[in-house]
Order: structure tokens, then sequence, then C-alpha cells
């Protein structure tokens, strides 16, 4: 039986997990690939700090060249995250002519293109299933499954911070800061949140997604990005009074010969398929031309559920049946949508002073703007004499929604900031 | 660039759809495969049908030899589904070395196993992704994607027309009849429908999933399959009422080192993650020890989904990335359990006399029996003086529940059949 060997960089919660399963699933993985896949080298900056696993002394370094020169390793997982250094030491990996295997969403987002073209030229494999919804095989299925596909859309919910705060808002009442708290207190959310709940994590995501999906190769500033800061809970509510439940939601969707690329807290009817998606969970829809409307679910973070996608590429490398990443319809889009552009329905929330004549003098805003509106909600006062008023447009451009509210806010009527929401149907 | 012959078997529905993706994307599979996929014979016994799609004569034979006897043609495409003459096709196949691509479930859960092997010894590959959930890549995932799991659980809804069927009768409240007209007249039904209402297709692609994902060999009989036909649309609305909705359920599950393997109509709480797939639509969960539960979700039939899974076969089998089916999972696995000892929570509708003291004497066999009741619902009379009663059970064991039903159903209180339900929580 063939071994291959394993190195890997970064001794932390999921490479802690990957090292207890490959020691422990050693003989499973035999009989269910053919090959023995030894772990031969762990790399860290701090050997010392305590994990829940045990690695043997001779298994360990602080030289990441003890890595990348050993022509004895077949495969280098790289698990430190980030851009650099973990970019550097990628493409050293697959210039010596090994197999890489990365969890890292922020530098494939950022140079995945670069990295896949040398690995092609290299021909070595890139396994990255891990980047984008844990333990969900949807690299798998994006660029196996829905081979024969022409794509329409992939949107979801790919970032499970931003969901468990949500599902706490909605199912408890909690205030965003609230919910915030205890995800940080369950380690769901970091010390500094700013790049889950910003939007930017589900923006990384979303450009692998695309890449894949659509041969999009947008950078990730190039992607839409509102976080959920400033949902109040009381649009969970009235959204919920409404039918609807509120998703930070990712969204890749061809629109003519652009791609929309946009990450933002976004209204779905409640019996959507993801509306009921709860807590940490993540849900990814990939609609193709063939194979139609598809949902993939599951843990999108996590130790073991990341380990399990680590693992599975290990696998497919060891076996030599991970092959180049290849696009198929990068033809077919010539650009990222510009923003302004795109059109979908909206939920506004104003906050008006109780005088006769407010609501008249918004619709005649909303209409200058050629914005039709859906229904209308006049909700009890909140605070003193603030009454907030709920409006559902139909669809509409962005530019114009935008232009209106700008122009709403600056009524004398109003007090505080206008909410404003998109719909997806 | 290397140019991959192909040979088709059954100019069927789905056989027009591979035909025709394969013709109409030859470029795109190029860019995306880096290999000229041809289609180079097409073999039925009928080639006079009018079909959706124009092949070229020279293309078209009635002659299955041509295509297992070609030494030019690298993949046999099997769609003419059944066990007689698929089997001995797709075995002469394998022998001449071809690479094998099939949609049949019937044949896989009957000798799946003795195909994989055959076809590990010659070194060829089958692709079997179209026989269970259409253009859902469930059998990637179990192979590729949990290849580190050890799973606890497969179970869903695999079966579009009775998913049809029971989603008629709960959204319009029409009788089973009914609804199983509207399903034949839509072309999700067989004018036969017998392999479908009555679980055996479930049966069948529950066999594929399990041997997959447990190793577990099992003959389709050997899984206990219940049909859809006794649900009444009573069941429905009563079940309904309770907060549950009724699906025909698939599942297998690890009960130490047994495997469930049972396909019957089940109740399911409103929110749980598959209670609202609707219509044709598939949703298979897969619970494994790292990777969590996981749910996958799509259009289980249809000529394009299922040409898309057919395609995404070839593919890979062409590029030559498609492996053996390999299981680790047997030795875990001791054999299937007997349903008799299956423990579970019931829903028994009772139709009664309206006479007093019947419930007395239905709650004193239940208690012989060691079934405790979690609720009891008299309902409004249906014909004359018959009264429905709904219990829920706790868990109990499934031949305690057999005994106490057809003890029931001798007391002369009783009128008309006793209606049973498991449920799954």
């Amino acid at each position: 039986m063939k071994t291959i060997k394993v190195g890997l960089i970064g001794f932390g919660t999921i490479g802690s997990g990957v090292i207890k399963v490959l020691a422990e699933r050693r003989s499973w993985l035999k009989e269910k690939s053919g090959l023995d896949i030894e772990l031969a080298l762990v790399c860290d900056k701090d050997l010392k700090a305590r994990r829940p696993v045990k690695v043997g002394k001779g298994l360990l370094t602080k030289d990441v060249g003890k890595i990348l020169y050993n022509p004895e390793i077949n495969i280098v997982v790289e698990l430190i995250g980030g851009v650099h250094p973990a970019k550097d030491i990628i493409l050293e990996a697959i210039r010596q002519g090994k197999g890489v295997v990365t969890a890292n969403k922020a530098l494939l987002a950022e140079a995945g293109q670069e990295i896949f073209e040398i690995a092609a030229k290299c021909g070595v494999a890139v396994g990255f299933e891990a980047s984008v919804g844990g333990g969900i095989p949807i690299i798998r299925a994006l660029k196996d499954g829905f081979v024969a596909n022409r794509l329409d859309a992939i949107y979801g919910i790919i970032n499970g911070t931003t969901n468990f705060i949500l599902t706490k808002m909605e199912d408890e009442g909690l205030d965003f800061k609230d919910a915030l708290r205890i995800a940080q207190a369950k380690g769901y959310a970091e010390a500094n949140p700013a790049l889950d709940i910003s939007g930017r994590d589900s923006a990384h995501k979303l450009a692998i997604l695309a890449y894949l999906g659509f041969g999009a190769a947008a950078k990730p500033d190039a992607v839409y990005a509102e976080g959920i800061k400033d949902i109040d809970r009381a649009d969970i509510q009235y959204a919920g009074e409404l039918g609807y439940a509120v998703k930070l939601l990712a969204i890749a969707k061809r629109s003519g010969d652009r791609l929309e690329m946009r990450v933002h807290p976004t209204l779905l009817k409640k019996d959507h398929l993801i509306a009921n998606v709860k807590g940490v969970y993540n849900a990814i829809v990939v609609k193709g031309d063939l194979a139609g409307e598809q949902l993939f679910y599951g843990e999108g973070a996590g130790r073991y559920p990341t380990a399990s996608a680590v693992i599975s590429d290990i696998v497919d490398i060891a076996k030599g049946v991970a092959g180049p990443v290849r696009l198929g319809q990068g033809r077919l889009i010539k650009g990222i949508a510009d923003m302004d552009k795109i059109r979908s329905r909206h939920y506004i929330r104003l906050s008006c002073a109780d005088k006769p004549g407010v609501l008249k003098l918004i619709a005649g805003v909303l209409a200058r703007h050629r914005i039709s509106i859906a229904s209308v909600t006049q909700k009890e006062k909140l605070h003193g004499r603030v009454v907030p008023i709920v409006m559902m447009t139909h669809e509409a451009l962005e530019s114009a929604v935008s232009g209106a509210i700008k122009e709403v806010a600056r009524l004398s009527a109003l007090k505080g900031k206008v909410v404003r929401i998109r719909i997806e149907d």
C-alpha cells in the first residue's frame, strides 16, 4: 500500500481536529482510499500552547522549510489563515510539486485565480473544500456535480456567526449587541467581530463560489457588502409580522452578461427553503439550467466539520483524483454588475413625527423616484412621539431607492435613520 | 486534446436529455474538462419513435454489440433501466474495459456490490450519480465528501412521485386517488404506479445509499417498505393540526451494530428541515460524526436534472478521476436491524363507535402492550356514528405497537381499519 505523507502548517483549532482524525482513523482511511495517509510533520510558530490533541515531539517544528523542502512530503495542509505568509507558503509548496489543501477563504478570495493557474502549470492539485461552508461539499458540487450546467445563481447563508446573531434576535427578541455578546461567549464570534458582522467574510466566500460557478474572478473588494450591525430587533419583528425572516444573504446572480455579487441583510419569505436555517448553520442554493434548484445545508464552521472537509481533500489529492480548477463559463460573464443598477423589492422603515401629512410627503418622494409602494403599515409609537412606518416597495432600481431614501431623510418630519432592507422573492 | 467516445444505450426520456446536452455543450465541456467528449453511437431497440432530439442515422443502432465491442468507445451509458438485460450489458462493458455510467437504481440495489467488485477488478469506474436524487450530487457527497466520517444516519424523501401526491393531498385536501390521477396526468406517476407508491422505488435508492454510507449490502427486499396508498386525507389533516407533516421517508439509521432500513409514511414536525419539501423535490439528510447533519435538496427526477448527473459522471470517468467504490464501514454493521425491534413514536387513528367506555378499552390494550400514550384527541364524527380518535404514543417497540393494533382492531366498538404512522423527531 502506498504511503502519502502530509505536512500540516497551523496547529490551531482546525489543525487539532485534522491531526486527531488522521491519527484515529488511519486504518479507516486506508480502507476507504486504498492508501496509507501519514501525518509526517506539524509546523506552528508556537509549540508550547496547550492543545486538545498530543503530537510527538519529533513531529513538531517551527521551521516551515522542513515541510516545504522535504521531498518525502506529498501534501501540504495550510491552516494558518490570512493572506501573508499563507500565500507564499502555498505557492512554494506548489512549486515544490506538492498537493495543497487549504481552508483559507481570505487568501483564495484575494489570490485564488493566481494560485489555481500556477498549480495547473505545475500539475498539482489545490483542495479548498473547507474554505466555504465548513463540512458541506459545496466546492465538489460546483466543480463536478454542476459541470454540465450553465448557472443562473448561487446564493445563501455562508456566515454562521451572523446567522447565529440574527437567529438569537429573532427567536429571543434580543438586541444586536446582546446577541453578539452571546455569540462571543460561545466562541462563535471573535473578540473583534468586524470581519463577520460587516459581511466581508461572506464576501470572501462568495468570491470563491462565484469564481467556481461563473468563472468570475472578482476581487473581494468588488463585492458589495453590507453587514448586520444596523439591523434592529424592531425590523426583525416587523418583517416577521409581514411573513418574512431577515437573513444575511450572499448572492451571485447572472443578469445578462454581468454578475450581481452582493452581501446584505435580506428579507426572505418565511416559507423559503433557507428562511428557517437557524444558528451557526449554513445553506447554499445553486440554480443550474439543467439540474434546477439545489440546496446544500450543514454546519458552516467548527473544528470537526472543517476537519471533515480538509480530510476529504487530502484523500482526493492522495488518490490523484483532484484535478485542476477549470472554468467553463468565464466567457458568459463580462464583469460584475453595477450595484446601482440592480433591481429588487425593498423593506423601508421610517421613524416619523406623529403629524398629519407626513405620509403624503414620503409617498411623494418615492413617486418622484418611480418607486411603487406595495404596502404601508404604521406601527405603534415607539419613543415618545416617534411613529415607525414600514413600507414594502415593488421592484425598484437600487439607485432610485438610494436617492429616495436620501431625500426622505432630509424631511423635517423624519426622526432617526431610515432602515432599508432588500427583499428576495 | 484527447477525445473520449461515448456509447449510449436507451434512447428514452433521459437518453434524449443526455444526447441533447452532449451535442449542444461539446465545446463547453471541452473547456470544463480539457477533453473532447463525443457521442459515438446510440443504441435502442426502437429507432422509429419520435424523440425531442435528432440523431444522425449513422449514429443509431439496434445492435448493442456495436457499442460493447467497439474498441474506440471508452464509456458506456446505460439508460434502459430494469435488471435484465441491463445487468449483462453493464458487466460486458466492464469486462471490455469500458467505464460505465448508469441511472439504474433497480439494478444497483439488486446487484450493485457484484457490479462494483467486478469493476474494481477490471480497473474501470462505474458512475451512478443519477441513480438517486436526480441531479443532486448525493453519491459524490457520500463517496468523497463524507470519507472521514462515521455515519449515524441517512434519511430523506427520495421519491418525487409520492411526495408530489402527498403535497397535493396536504395543500389541496385531495384524496389519494385524485392526487394520484393528477400525478399521472402530469407524467410524474406511471400508468402502473405500484413501484413508486408502494415505497419499493425508495427502498431501491435507500439500498444504494446505505451501501455507500454504511457498507451494508442489503438486498432491496430486506428493506421494510410501506407505501402511501392507505394514507387518508383525514390523517394529513389531523397530523397538520398536531403540528406535523406526513412524508414518505426512507431511513437508514445505525442502531448499535445493526442498520435500520425502512421506508414508510412518517410524521415530521412542521419545522423539520424536510417537512416543507414540496412536489417532486427530493431531500436527503446525512448525519456524520465529524461533519454533523447535512441536507441535500433538489429535483429528484426529470430529463435534465438526471442528464446533468449522467454527464457529471461521464466527465469524471473521462478525466480518469472516478475511482472504485470503496467501503470503510462494512465492519461496523453486522446486519440489518429486525423491524420488530425498532423503537419509535406513533400516530394511531382509530374509528370507533360513539359509545361510552370505548376509550377505556383501547387504553387498556395499549397499557398491556406497555405503550404509553402522549396525547389523545377525539375528532368530529365522520360518517354517521363513527368517531375518529387520534392517539400519539411515546416511543414504543414496533412489535408492541403491531400487537396492540391487532388486538384493538378486534374490539367490537372498532369500525374500519386502524391507521398507524410512525413519527420521527
